[in-house]
């Protein structure tokens, strides 16, 4: 499963990797985590039902969760900023309880990138990060062909990284991290600005007065269409996405640099600014040969990346 | 052997990982780059001499250099700042051709972390990473137990990752590097900017006028001594360095965070503030379980890592 602010993904998958069947529900965030572990439990039964599949014929439930989760234990410790109140959730424990299997729990950046490392734009390349860019930014890191997760499970946090130390604190307690600088949120705070203090933009038709209401989807489509405007606000973003990636390309010297999330549909209009800023900046042993490319699987990354993590878990945990 | 910009510190291993001999000579880099492979070459001889060594008795010669190096090749890419001229010398090759025994090539750094990982301050953390502070700072990651090259061998570049990006340009090419503001060079760069604004300082009596000559030393002392201005310099280099901190805990969730290079005999004074920013800013799961702690071997840590590094590698590539 993949569970993020606003849909939960449910995939069943054969020991083989194969995908065979798929489904997509609202989160409800708003109505509190009890309710969304519920919803997550029935999306699981309805799955079993629709394949006739009892406990005993499911090798294990792998969950892809946004936030800061300890795989170790199994335990959203740190919510995301779109999911309030999931602080310190055993979701594991609470699974395995209900349903008697085994159960993982993973970052859903981090099963992002190993999805996309396993059946994406990352394959064949053995040290890859992948960077999420959508209404936050997350990020996974793929190591000689294996998901790095660290030492609990809290690797990969790109947008956590501090790129101006000056800058805006962030509610995760640092200051100036990407997520405050290139992220969708940052992209909407951006454009609400500069369009209260009256700037033109076609965005104002579209919002015909509502302009805190803007998304960065519309940022992104106003951007397309040459708006001024939405074209600057993007280059900011994507200029500290490339600040990102630069600092990404000097500490792994990966092979490649992958880009996902909701914003990554913008395609080279976010990446080519990053592209050329790693040319011009990073040290030339990393940036000559790195490959930065958006990713190819979408929102399905997570729980193919997700299926992946549980079966060699799995594997592991029973030699 | 390590080669820095002041030193080259040659050692002699038994298989087993016993240093048999070391001894240090001087780089000399303002003789030029054939210059000073001459005197590795001397040094490599005289070892030989005094242990009555042939080639065929030499399993490899080991180098942990300064700069940016592609050990894929054991090419030096790019100079280090301290070592002007290091550009695409393939000084594997020269080697290999002047003593017809293997030769590895890898970054000095890289070399710290994977001798402070097998007998320093890292023993027994399986993921750690190594910031050596020194005149620059340079950067070595261990991952699962082994040393973390990337796909060339330039991983590790902490020292140039942008922390503030508005901050000012570095050498490297980059903009607000960690180089730039915690390095013993920042340190001397910010002390002579406030001595000569006119602030005071026990310095003025240790440098009698010659107000740029002051060293990172000198600054370190002072503030030992409780000197202000020396106290606030320190304290500056000490925050950025906790920012850089906090990105590699929140990207690696490392067990350790191992503090090395000459700015490190500050001890506390330079690690401490650091260790306190981890905890207030890097997501808990990684600061709860992260150790932070001053390098052990000194000067040692790159020879003890460059045989290291040669022993596995040399069993990879025969087998």
């Amino acid at each position: 499963m993949d569970i993020g602010g606003t849909k939960i993904m449910t995939a069943l998958f054969s020991a083989a990797g194969k995908m065979l069947s798929k489904e997509v529900r609202p989160t409800l965030t708003e109505e509190g985590v009890e309710s969304t572990i519920s919803r997550l439990a029935s999306a699981i039964k309805d799955t079993m039902t629709q394949h006739r599949l009892s406990p005993s014929g499911i090798r294990a439930i792998s969950i892809a969760c946004a936030g800061g989760v300890d795989s170790e234990k199994d335990v959203v410790v740190t919510p995301s900023p779109n999911m309030p109140g999931w602080t310190d959730i055993p979701l594991g424990d609470i699974l395995r309880e209900r349903f008697g299997v085994e159960v993982f729990v993973v970052n859903d950046a981090s099963a992002a990138a190993f999805g996309e490392h396993l059946f994406g734009a990352g394959r064949g390349a053995d040290d890859m990060v992948l960077f999420t860019v959508g209404t936050g930014i997350g990020g996974g890191i793929i190591i000689d062909g294996k998901l790095y997760l660290g030492a609990r499970g809290g690797a990969g946090e790109f947008g956590h990284m501090t790129v101006e130390a000056s800058g805006p604190a962030c509610p995760c307690g640092n200051t100036g991290c990407l997520e405050m600088l290139a992220s969708g949120r940052a992209v909407e705070r951006d454009a609400v600005a500069r369009l209260l203090r009256g700037e033109e933009s076609i965005l104002r038709d579209t919002l015909r007065g509502n302009i805190e209401d803007v998304s960065a989807e519309q940022v992104g489509e106003a951007a397309r269409r040459g708006d001024t405007l939405a074209l600057e606000v993007i280059a900011r973003a994507s200029y500290y996405l490339g600040v990102g990636m630069v600092n990404a390309v000097n500490i792994f010297n990966p092979e490649m640099v992958v880009i996902g999330g909701g914003m990554a549909e913008l395609g080279e209009l976010l990446i080519a600014p990053g592209r050329r800023l790693v040319a011009e900046r990073a040290f030339s042993i990393s940036s000559r040969s790195v490959r930065i490319a958006a990713a190819q699987l979408g929102n399905e990354a997570g729980v193919h990346g997700a299926a992946a993590y549980a079966h060699r878990q799995s594997s592991r945990r029973s030699s």
